[in-house]
């Protein structure tokens, strides 16, 4: 019980911190009340309502199941629900006019068997990974509308009107949530992905620069620092949300800094370098906490070379960053780059003339490899924008 | 057009592959097709047409939105959808007993006023992380519900009447779709989640135990058995899909092996802890394939005692995946990790007296540290099964 109070007392905090996190979310609850209390003014509008009558339920239910928080999945998913309808729709139609032709008696049978066969195959198609990706929805309301429209009409003879109003009320429902979703204060999924892209390598380049100070710190505690030193880990899992992100994107027109067909696959490629990238920083990140620590001394005799490779790989990195932010092509040569390959080379001829000893080698070379990535990672972002 | 054409040409063949790799894919959509064949029932005939009139629709629309493809995920979206759509119909009376209160006139602004304050509010829990995991679905039925609910309630007199036969064709639907799903080849989360953790220990045991053999090989054609170590990687992005296992998971009752509450949480632990070894792994992986290498001499001293460790560590991580696999508490002293110890040891103890050079320790210092990881991964386990 006691649990519980806590759990109560601690709810507005939690509601307020979700606003304050992305006060967006607040704007999207507020939109999707609107798009539905718009709809719903068919039912309290005669003029409006004789023409649909209970159809109009399904004008507040598309509204309901197809209002997302992007525009990009709100028009992915619009666009799927609307063309699944009207294709499965078609279809049921020749599926019910087919089962008519041998007669009463065998129709029953036939509208079964084409309801089978279809619910089975396109269930099975949901499973290629590029259909579920983009199509999953669109696939399922295939199958609905199919059944609906197919077995219905096995007792509603006037199967055409009815389809007709039910179509047209989706379409009605279908451009509310798109006109609410785009028209106020809209969420760009492209413009999420591309800030995504951006923080994630500005994680990294933070964890960088604060790399050395930190790893060649004198004193014992350590502790102070080091919550801004795990802002990386978050780039770890990010693969999933990107990928998304990157499917909502591509349901996206034109908007903002964006062209029509924005190269969002390059998102994933420089996703997947900055993972490459991450799990290296992880790899560093277990020498920060690692018991068995070089002595003081053979720490400092690499320290330089070490800080200045780490901080100079860092500020690359933001440098990157910040060029992917404003979408400018970043400086073919830049300073940091060739400043951190120095330092590299050096760290190098200083391990070779046997100055070392121990742990440090492994972040020496950690370090090294991640200069390497920059390089990748620069490539990259070259070819875009 | 030539692409195209190829397309088409491959499209059989990834079918085939699609079945092959997980045969309960093809059971899967059979056994949808079955279930809402057996709810399409309905329409044809008479007798229990006759009791629900088009609300047999609602069967339909239920099947094919709840059926999913693990038992978990089905009983996890009916009981979503069966409780949202009580609570909500409930509430949705209550709104509209409250509206026809004050007479004709207001009863379409209080009613738009409601649906407005309900669709705004419960948008906004669906982005509580918790509630997102978990409830998302129910959350939208709830607000779909609820508007339809009191909205139609404006213009259909015997609301209790359609809602009732509303509520009983969903349970009709809910409880085919579950039946046919449990009854019928299940395929359970819970046992998914179960050997995914087991086979992403042990593609990291394969990578540790040919690691050895690949990195200190003498020849220069080491291109030829790179596939088997990549296998790895997919460990590195399990995160989400274990995550939607165990939501699901947590829906199932007693299955096999499994008891009612099995700790679904601790396979999240073991995931984190195996995906935190993949990300060395990782780092192991990318000294297998850098241009640095450090000489064959050099290799050589300390190539028993790294083939040893590496070695050994993928043996205990078997030991460890076959255990958890057969759920049996894995031996508190296990051979494979005493061996691997010691063999770190004396790696340890090789590269203080100088032996070392360059860029072998990197991978000596992270076999080490995949070796104290088995130790966390052990101690995790035992405290499952």
């Amino acid at each position: 019980l006691g649990k519980m109070r806590t759990k109560v007392t601690e709810f507005p905090g939690k509601i307020k911190k979700l606003g304050q996190d992305d006060p967006r979310r607040i704007v999207h609850s507020l939109k999707v009340g609107l798009a539905i209390t718009l709809v719903s003014l068919f039912y309290y509008f005669d003029p409006l309502y004789v023409g649909f009558g209970s159809s109009a339920m399904w004008a507040v239910l598309t509204v309901v199941v197809v209002f997302e928080f992007s525009v990009g999945a709100t028009l992915g998913k619009g666009l799927n629900r609307g063309l699944a309808t009207f294709l499965a729709g078609s279809l049921g139609f020749g599926a019910h006019h087919l089962a008519t032709l041998p007669g009463e008696k065998f129709q029953p049978i036939l509208l079964g068997f084409f309801v089978f066969l279809l619910a089975t195959t396109v269930s099975f198609i949901r499973f290629f990974p590029r259909m579920k990706a983009r199509y999953d929805y669109g696939l399922v309301i295939f199958i609905l509308t199919f059944c609906l429209i197919s077995v219905s009409g096995y007792r509603d003879e006037e199967v055409l009107e009815l389809a007709h109003k039910r179509v047209s009320t989706i379409l009605i429902g279908g451009f509310t949530a798109l006109f609410v979703c785009i028209f106020i204060c809209p969420v760009w999924a492209g413009d999420d992905l591309h800030n995504l892209a951006a923080n994630n390598i500005e994680k990294l380049a933070n964890f960088l620069e604060e790399f050395g100070d930190e790893y060649f710190k004198e004193s014992k505690d350590r502790e102070s620092n080091k919550a801004s030193l795990q802002g990386y880990k978050s780039v770890l899992n990010s693969k999933q949300n990107e990928e998304s992100l990157v499917n909502f994107a591509r349901w996206e027109p034109r908007h903002g800094r964006f062209r029509f067909r924005h190269p969002w696959k390059q998102y994933q490629k420089i996703g997947s370098l900055t993972r490459h990238c991450a799990y290296r920083v992880e790899a560093l990140n277990g020498y920060l906490n690692s018991d068995v620590k070089a002595s003081l001394e053979t720490r400092g005799k690499i320290k330089e070379a070490c800080m200045k490779l780490s901080c100079e790989s860092g500020k690359a990195l933001k440098e990157l960053a910040s060029a992917l932010r404003t979408m400018t092509q970043p400086p073919s040569q830049c300073p940091h780059i060739a400043k951190s390959k120095n330092a590299a080379n050096s760290l190098k001829s200083l391990l070779k003339t046997g100055l070392c000893k121990d742990i440090d080698l492994q972040e020496i070379v950690a370090v090294a490899t991640v200069a390497s990535l920059l390089l990748d990672v620069l490539s990259c972002t070259e070819r875009i924008s």
